[in-house]
């Protein structure tokens, strides 16, 4: 009954998902089979297979962790096509569930509606799974937790290095200068990306956001980098062979930050480690996210809409990493209870209009004993060569 | 009426995507607006909204390519939940139908079965579409054509800077060795992967497969690369700032091919040719395809089961490029009418055990005046310092 906790709550016979890996993680994680083009999974509580085209055939003998790895055209034939217009992976799901005399079918809420409607024409009940459909994800393994320490460490490599860059530039009319060129956002995302590449990470929307493009948390940043003025490095690339993603931010000055920016980076600093100290396993979500909340308020950091601008703490402390970048559960006013092999950020931040933002960002493993940092590297507001 | 097209042959007022134009290029070509969080998108024949949280209304407002921006969260307060559990999105989305009087909505195939569910059970009629959304996508505009000449100038040169690696190579035990190392698969997509980032183009699962590894069409190459063998080379990187893709292939062999591979080179370069010269407006897909047939069938490859593996001319000629790597229009034996303005690739190939894989890949765009070809960069077999 391997993958009984699957269909806790339902009385569901199976779990469908026809659907690419290389874009739904669900799948990805219960096969591991990474693949392009779509193809199916079916999920009882004592097996589980995939059906393939006879491309795939080959390579997913050797490398799905299934019992049974299905052939796609086999099973299409057995369908005797009376309605037309059925596209062959659908034949051959109708085969297989028929075949397994499954009635009852559990599907993740991003199900295509065109195979839904199918189905249920033909007499397949469906119950859609609302929110995360393999809960077991948020409990990292060895395996994984392996596969994400060393992402963390990769990026740290690469994050330092673009840190010394800043640190080691001139300052002339405000702007800065790294070996005689002027340093821009898209030049440092840049290094940053053919350095992670060389790695084996792909890191995308890496957000190198100076001054005012640092208030919105979304900005990726672009332009000349300037001194004297807070600039946030986000980066969060993502594991070329094991597909598993890190997640870090530091936000560094080159020159002399304003007292207020100096204030902002030392309270989020210090709501930084609140947070880390108050996870362990079991704590309520919502103990961390407040042990945040009660840094700045203690610190007079208040949050809300100013000039019409949402400004102050204006998301949430963390979320979850792993195959997904923002995955299960979150750090936040929410019911999450956090528990032992979880992976969360803890990226408390503050964002002002006329200062900029400042946000620190560490990812934490939750054991009985506390949060173990994955992260080594100082967090320190000036650089200087 | 600008949008009367996407109707055609449906009585629907609306159609709604929700989902994430960082997956759906789809939403991508409708909105121009890139996110990778899942966003609505309503557009009736006469406008287009998108329906965006207060996090992403900024930037939407001033990139999204649609007439209206509308604030997620003001229409979900106007939706009264009386079942609970509706997501915020979707109150939205309810608000904003019920608001411009639309009943009868228009979804593409891969719809959520969650989102479907909920819109049924308000009373709203789902059209499912199925196959290609927008046809539209498959009839370049000039900004495309640009876009994708740019992705595939650039892939030539760093394609060249590849198999000049491969040229100047020395031969030691039959295998290669580059600058006193031993050249793998690996090491030469690495290469291709980190030019092409500097240039702003991400290519993922290029193709680098020596011998045996060729004649499987999916298998993406690893290991030594060897001297007398033919190495194929499939690169289809896409830009980071417009997302539309380039996508070659060449096949070379360093040292001396054996003389059956030669002939299978010479022969795919006339199939090749042949299509080539097929492709003009108005020309059936098909016979494109045929014509690709014909030059294998008349120098004597044989396509099937030999020794139980699929061997010979095993795909077809080619498919459809542009924000997705696989579009359509299909070149194969299909009903499709290749006309002006479409891009496709024409990229014959042969797989022989025992010999291994050619295939030859260029894009064209179709004209009046027959294919014009983006590649310029030749097709030779033996390359040599």
């Amino acid at each position: 009954m391997k993958y009984s906790n699957l269909f806790e709550g339902t009385e569901c016979e199976a779990l469908l998902i026809i659907d690419s890996s290389e874009q739904n993680m669900d799948l990805y994680y219960l096969t591991r089979f990474f693949a392009p083009d779509a193809f199916a999974c079916v999920i009882t509580p004592e097996q589980s297979s995939v059906i393939v085209s006879d491309l795939e055939h080959g390579r997913a003998c050797m490398e799905a962790k299934v019992d049974f790895v299905l052939r796609q055209i086999e099973y299409a034939q057995k369908y005797s096509d009376s309605a037309g217009n059925i596209s062959v992976t659908m034949k051959a799901v109708i085969s297989v569930l028929k075949e397994k005399n499954i009635r009852k079918v559990l599907v993740p809420q991003s199900f295509a509606v065109l195979y839904a409607d199918i189905l249920r024409a033909e007499g397949f009940e469906l119950c859609v799974k609302q929110g995360p459909l393999v809960k077991q994800r948020m409990i990292k393994t060895a395996d994984e937790l392996n596969y994400i320490a060393h992402a963390v460490l990769e990026t740290e490599n690469v994050l330092e290095d673009a840190l010394n860059r800043i640190a080691c530039s001139e300052i002339r009319d405000g702007k800065l200068y790294y070996e005689n060129t002027m340093l821009t956002a898209e030049k440092l995302k840049n290094h940053i990306a053919a350095r992670l590449l060389e790695r084996g990470y792909l890191s995308l929307y890496t957000i190198v956001a100076c001054g005012e493009q640092g208030c919105d948390p979304h900005h990726q940043g672009s332009g000349p980098l300037y001194a004297h003025t807070p600039i946030i490095i986000d980066v969060f690339p993502r594991s070329l062979t094991n597909f598993y993603f890190a997640d870090m931010t530091r936000t560094v000055v080159r020159g002399t930050p304003d007292p207020y920016v100096v204030s902002m980076f030392n309270s989020v600093a210090r709501a930084h480690q609140a947070a880390v100290d108050k996870i362990t396993d079991g704590v309520p979500a919502r103990d961390v996210h407040k042990a945040v909340l009660d840094v700045f308020e203690k610190d007079g950091f208040k949050t809300g809409l100013i000039d019409n601008m949402l400004q102050g703490f204006i998301h949430s402390t963390g979320h979850g990493v792993g195959l997904d970048i923002h995955e299960n559960p979150r750090v936040a006013n929410v019911d999450d209870i956090l528990t032992d092999g979880m992976v969360v950020t803890v990226e408390p931040g503050l964002y002002y209009r006329g200062f900029g933002g400042v946000r620190l960002e560490d990812l934490v493993v939750v054991t009985g004993n506390g949060a173990a940092n994955f992260n080594r590297l100082p967090k320190q507001l000036v650089v200087a060569p």
